[in-house]
């Protein structure tokens, strides 16, 4: 019964089905999936099982399933195996599974090269619709897609693209130069994995052609793959954004989570001990002054928030392609524009909030916390805007700047103008 | 020059250039575009642009430019349309579109009958692949896919899937039932669009159709719009982490930003105003143990990251559906075992801090600091897990716990406790 279920199954769902396994039950619960299913499953099994179940199938079934998988996901395997696993499994592929591979792996990883799959439909520009359909049926085993064909020239440079669609809708005898389009959007080779994702998010496309540095057709990327890398990227912001460095899961590891966690921890917490030490010094003004104890926190936590707002969106505006670096002056004109509506209103309501908290002698405070939340405002929109794009334009990781670290930024800076204000009006008033 | 570039770029491009055109030359630059042309691109305009164009275009070319349409992209400009336009239009429009627009904008925003489009290719079970292959030929012009037909009984009730792959490589006198699968991937109408967009993720799926209450066949949804939806999830997610209302752009009007991201502000405000207001008692404990003024600030940024971290952490999780409710006490468990080991190493920093910042007759304030910093760390991962499950739970969205508000919480939390502690204590010590 278990075995007529896991056969009929998605291959995504057992794979997820047998990772829950115990470990010892693993190689027994895949024994019991036909072959078929069996090469699917594998290819969608987290890198850990598969190498446990490397090691502990059978050496003509290993090589079966390895040979199966399409390159992009045997390179990612083969990126996590022992070298020496790797290299006895390169032994045994056919010669051209073993250069669909190395090919792969010799590129960066995040890149182009690294993504893209070799299993593509190819046709050269002097055929005609009739001899692309029937090379594309002669070829049509294990492409990872056939819904789109690339045409190069006598050079293998990639000139045009046809869809099947095309194809099957035109007379057999018409020339495909005649109806492939020669508008092909392609990336090379070392593109970024983030600018891939962009691209074909833009243009809606399945299927995007990597070329190399001559400009010869060597892979294909297609969209289920960039769907999980928007998402990854997606998620690497969000965490960063929060201070976690990046590939933290909710159910990892408690020692990932530590390591993923703690050196921003003790980093935040070190620059804080600065902006702290910048405070020290006024011990005395705090002790003659309490209320300040009580008005600077409020006035640290909005002003961080205003930060954390205009940083977030800048970071996603950049990450999601919407804005670059050169939009840095129009993004900061609109972002003081709306900001300095926002530093009345916190102003104001920081003066009302003094009056009532402060004793009578003390309520001249409230007029300096006001303003200083004020101008606060401002510096916080300009911070959030500011920093991200400093990063990108040194072709930094604009979320390298987290929240937590505007906000000990803008603390140290506000803290300090408040307090010196302070001081100051201390030495009129007393 | 000009129109002859327009016509061979691709459409989103050209969307894009006509967009950012001033207003007076948008339609000029339109009319330069050929038909077919116009048509693409149109699509891709943002609705304010397209509505202009509405206005001032010949009534014809607005005909046919909307009757062309997706019927997905055109529910999607009807939607923002006065209702005047809407009717007018809706009268031009042939029965088939009409019907067809009319569905989609009868199902709710954001689930799966708002998305889907309604050109498909639909064959019935009792064909063999070759009348399959030749409706195909006939249906071809403006189905959104014709690479997967779904196939249904004579009640219209989706039973089956099959690629054009699998008929274009199968002799034609096979029945289409002996080839599709049935094991057919398929949601409902009312299925929301983040569960839509998971589930193409998961499967890798690059169109999936959509049933009604009867399981009939009523639409299908493709892989170009679910990665919009995807990445507009995300952006949520991470605008609403920091405490903005979930869809402000980097380029957004600046009233747009005030009015996403005022409310939040004022909201944490008061929020942080009732925290500040459980510190307003213990002025005069302050007041004789100033360096509490340098210590609060630095246990309550590093508390809030902590509990920052665990949040996002969660949220994502729950976001790209790694994670369920079920999952809660696993996290906690989780969280808890990394959060000691954080809370040990933090308390131990804020004892040795404290001892350096303080008067000698004050060094006893770092102990306390000290564990409170430690508790505070234990109650953060607590909170940043609990809170976005809790809401969850509620079938509410986890991402309204924004990190302001969770610091806010925290802090009130661990200012009373440390105050209340230190309190107490200054009755012993004096
Ligand atoms: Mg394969
Ligand atoms: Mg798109
Ligand atoms: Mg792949
Ligand atoms: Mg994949
Ligand atoms: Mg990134
Ligand atoms: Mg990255
Ligand atoms: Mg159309
Ligand atoms: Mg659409
Ligand atoms: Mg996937
Ligand atoms: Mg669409
Ligand atoms: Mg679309
Ligand atoms: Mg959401
Ligand atoms: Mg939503």
């Amino acid at each position: 019964q278990l075995k007529f279920d896991l056969n009929r199954l998605q291959p995504v769902d057992v794979g997820e089905y047998i990772s829950q396994l115990p470990e010892k039950q693993r190689a027994i619960a895949f024994r019991l999936l036909n072959k078929s299913q069996a090469i699917d499953v594998f290819e969608y099994l987290p890198p850990e099982v598969q190498e446990e179940l490397i090691n502990s199938l059978h050496d003509v079934q290993v090589v079966q399933l390895v040979e199966a998988m399409s390159p992009d996901d045997r390179a990612e395997l083969f990126d996590e195996l022992p070298a020496k696993v790797v290299k006895r499994l390169l032994q045994e592929l056919s010669t051209e599974q073993r250069q669909a591979t190395a090919t792969i792996l010799g590129y960066a990883e995040a890149t182009a090269g690294r993504l893209m799959t070799t299993e593509y439909v190819w046709l050269r520009e002097g055929l005609t619709v009739g001899e692309a359909l029937s090379k594309i049926r002669r070829q049509d085993e294990d492409k990872e897609t056939i819904y789109y064909a690339y045409v190069t020239d006598d050079n293998r440079k990639l000139v045009r693209v046809v869809s099947l669609r095309q194809l099957l809708f035109t007379f057999p005898d018409v020339l495909i130069k005649e109806i492939a389009s020669d508008r092909v959007l392609k990336v090379h080779t070392e593109t970024p994995q983030e600018d891939v994702a962009q691209i074909m998010k833009r243009y809606d496309l399945i299927a995007l052609p990597v070329v190399d540095r001559e400009e010869r057709l060597v892979g294909i990327i297609t969209i289920d793959d960039v769907v999980d890398i928007l998402e990854e990227e997606a998620t690497e912001d969000i965490q960063k954004l929060a201070g976690v460095s990046g590939d933290d899961g909710a159910l990892a590891h408690p020692l990932v989570t530590i390591r993923k966690r703690l050196p921003w921890l003790l980093a935040i917490m070190g620059l804080y001990i600065g902006a702290s030490s910048a405070i020290a010094p006024f011990q005395g003004v705090i002790s003659s002054v309490p209320v300040l104890a009580v008005i600077m926190p409020l006035f640290s936590n909005t002003g961080g928030t205003v930060g954390v707002q205009a940083l977030t969106v800048t970071i996603r505006g950049l990450g999601i392609g919407e804005i670059t670096t050169k939009d840095t002056l129009k993004i900061l004109r609109k972002e003081l524009t709306a900001g300095l509506a926002t530093a009345v209103t916190l102003g104001i309501t920081m003066v009302m909030l003094s009056m009532i908290w402060a004793q009578p002698q003390e309520r001249w405070v409230g007029f300096v916390a006001g303003i200083v939340m004020a101008t606060n405002t401002l510096v916080a929109v300009t911070l959030g805007t500011f920093l991200p794009m400093g990063l990108k334009r040194l072709k930094l990781d604009p979320a390298l700047i987290s929240g937590p670290l505007m906000t000990t930024l803008l603390d140290a800076i506000g803290f300090v103008t408040f307090l010196s204000m302070i001081s100051v009006a201390l030495h009129f008033f007393k």
